[in-house]
């Protein structure tokens, strides 16, 4: 048959290389194009690997161990229902910590090895402790070796950016009423000079004196007369209006205050508490519920930490110089590699040269499918992002969510995309198999301590994280399992 | 040329009637349909009107006097800046009202003609004001021909539903900044047993009295304080929110409160008195801001009014028996025709045979390109409204403003439609050539006075209102213009 006369009869779909695109179009003829990528970035091990964790490890019917345990994981996160029920001092929620013990964010780090703003922070704190009088004193004492330090998660907590949690601070307590757990984040400072971005200034230690002393109490108090707030809902309605839940906040902060409005009015000690924390919380404050949904996320989360043969991503966090994961079936073991620098849209008069790396423990938010995984909630954010720095587009970039998750959320429904429920259960093969990499909404700390924020942006993880996950979680499926070869 | 040979070359649009469709869709070969109408439903007086209104009445360059005339009132409600300034009685607002004197929703109509819960209302009304101590004492006094009343159109005001105001009762006074001129609404009587639809029990007029004697005197003392709240940026924010702000004002109404929350709170007498308005307001009352938004369109719209030339429509208005228009160019004459039965989702224990048809001023909203007509922005409200009885898809029904209106206001994006402002400036020309009409949301009343709201739901206005307007407007511009034949 002739090349000519093939042209009107053949049908064809092209797989994959682009190369023969054009020669296609020139015949006129209709095709397909399929575009296909080689899995695992065509990385022969892995996609050994991903070949094995699809055949092997089946039940006796011939289920797939790994599909049946992350259901259950996408089951335990989806009927999570998180409550705010109390504010208490850190050292009461967490007994460990004591006066000289500081948590901060992300998988654990040396003290030398801390980025800028984790140290300002840390500083800061050990000056709200009363620990020391200034930052010389301070830094002092931490190369002293006298105080103690580690990471956030394993004591159940979630904070954002450097993520430091002292003994006198208050913390919120949000319990999973589903399944019991617990689970603790800090109360938002606010925007500007604040703790978190790593500024340690009189003012940052001053408000939160404040927060301790007169917002925590209060909050406490109306919180204990209203039984408790259900967070799921406002999570839902928020996202409903605007919020992403981890960059935008305002309906969430606005419905979260019109919950507990009038127990706050009543708990007050007096009118001028009434009014400052109604000008903190609300006029000034359009992230309040950052923190809030922080700790709901990792409620939601924890329940789905060890379940056997799942892949499902637990949580994601970072401290400023190392990108960590934890997978469901490896319970809380850290998969690292270096954090990166965030697309970021920067504040006048600062630039990437002055950007710390991605940081903080607010990525919990994404593990839940919220944040940058939601961004068809927020197109107003979308559109901010699109404006940083050599940005991909930032919609279309979370817009593959689906690809690498094990189900959706029914109870947070994106009413502008039909009501269907958010990607939920991150899959540690799916993301290596497809290189789908979800995206996390995030704030830029100046990478010097005593600073604070300089921009607002978004990541991905680093693929290394999901590469090196993988290749441990099958060597561990190999060892521990019955079918192992 | 035989047929089946044709069938290989022709290229085929079909303009209009869709017989033709199947016979085209059987000869297997592509074709174009366009879904053509005859314009004006192929009512041959109108649609030569509508060509003389697009031939004649041209400047002395050629351009069309009413395309400039429209694009002149469009840029008037574009540059609107609405501000709530202060809340005062409706006596101080209206010089002309005397406590004889009742002011009732849409066009004018007679106390005989009036339909139940308009009635309902303004035998409440008269109660409230201490004219007569009980429904029959008030309606006595309705029938003695001794109480004065009209439309609250005339004296810049408009009122939700019923829309009664008295000389008592409290008024919002919106400015338009650009324009210098104010709009008045009563305050919103939240949700359940209220007057505006019908219902005039103690605890109704109970609650009136509260809201003249407190909450009025709270919230103008806390503008007062606040210089006054800009409206425009709330409508905007709420816009991309989730809210429509006819059917949906949740996010506007928490918006608009942390606006003024620190004076609210400075401005209450005792702490009593704020948690009674913070109970009232921001707990239980998700529709506090819709009186505000009536208010700040009709203040964006009356720049519009007495355009030389001008068909765009400045109101649209119902008294629950007759449905009204008013057009630019033509002034504050109502063109009217029956009200309709709305398409509503009914509470329970309700149907439509319970219904009034539809009512208020609250179509002023949609006349400024909100509510129904910016449907786009409010899915949660079309998918509860596309539940109603026997309805068309609101979603798809609303859509189609860009085809009736004269331009966009850029100042009301809608982010989940790329940012595009919504349609703006209802063109009665568009209307009655394309046959498409705005959709309206609203609450619908009990045809009963005294029994309150039964259902919400949406409805367009009768097409024949349009027709005569057009009618009207084309023999004035003949008899008014120097380029009348």
């Amino acid at each position: 048959m002739r090349w000519d006369a093939m042209k009107k009869n053949i049908s064809v779909i092209n797989i994959g290389p682009e190369i023969f695109l054009p020669a296609l179009q020139a015949t006129g003829s209709p095709f397909t194009n399929l575009a296909w990528k080689p899995p695992a970035q065509g990385d022969t091990e892995l996609i050994d690997i991903l070949f094995a964790l699809s055949v092997r490890f089946r039940d006796a019917s011939g289920n797939s161990l790994i599909q049946t345990a992350n259901e259950e994981a996408l089951r335990r996160i989806v009927t999570g229902s998180p409550v705010l029920r109390r504010v208490r001092p850190a050292h009461e929620c967490i007994p460990a910590l004591n006066k000289t013990t500081i948590l901060h964010a992300g998988p654990p780090i040396h003290w030398k090895d801390m980025c800028g703003p984790m140290q300002g922070a840390i500083l800061g704190a050990l000056q709200y402790e009363k620990l020391a009088d200034s930052a010389a004193e301070a830094e002092a004492l931490m190369e002293s070796g006298s105080i103690f330090y580690g990471p956030t998660y394993p004591h159940g907590a979630v904070a954002p950016m450097a993520g430091i949690i002292s003994y006198s601070m208050p913390l919120l307590v949000v319990e999973n009423e589903t399944y019991g757990n617990q689970a603790y984040a800090p109360l938002n400072e606010g925007s500007g000079q604040v703790l978190r971005f790593g500024a340690n200034a009189p003012a940052v230690l001053a408000r939160l004196r404040w927060m301790e002393e007169s917002l925590a109490v209060v909050l406490d108090a109306a919180l204990h007369k209203a039984g408790g707030v259900n967070l799921k809902s406002i999570m839902a309605q928020a996202l409903s209006m605007g919020d992403e839940m981890h960059q935008r906040n305002i309906a969430a902060s606005l419905l979260f205050y019109k919950s507990l409005c009038c127990e706050l009015e009543q708990s007050a000690r007096d009118r001028k508490e009434a009014q400052q924390i109604l000008e903190f919380m609300v006029r000034e404050n359009d992230q309040f519920f950052l923190n809030i949904a922080m700790a709901a996320c990792r409620s939601m989360m924890d329940p789905a930490r060890g379940i056997p043969y799942s892949s499902v991503i637990t949580a994601m966090s970072r401290n400023g110089v190392q990108f960590g994961i934890t997978i469901s079936a490896l319970g809380d073991r850290w998969f690292t590699a270096p954090s990166q620098q965030l697309h970021a849209l920067y504040f006048p008069g600062f630039s990437e040269d002055d950007a710390c790396l991605d940081m903080g423990d607010s990525a919990i938010i994404e593990s839940c499918g919220l944040g940058g995984c939601a961004m068809g909630a927020a197109p107003a954010v979308a559109r901010l992002l699109n404006r940083a720095d050599n940005p991909p587009n930032i919609l279309a970039h979370s817009s593959d969510m689906s690809r690498i998750c094990v189900g959706a959320n029914p109870d947070f429904p994106l009413p502008h995309r039909d009501f269907a429920g958010i990607p939920t259960a991150m899959d540690l093969c799916r993301i290596v198999a497809t290189r789908t990499l979800p995206v996390i909404t995030s704030g830029v700390a100046h990478k010097r301590g005593g600073v604070g924020q300089v921009g607002t942006g978004f990541v991905t993880p680093p693929i290394e994280v999901m590469r090196a996950a993988l290749r441990y979680f099958y060597s561990q499926l190999l060892t521990q399992s019955k079918f192992a070869p």
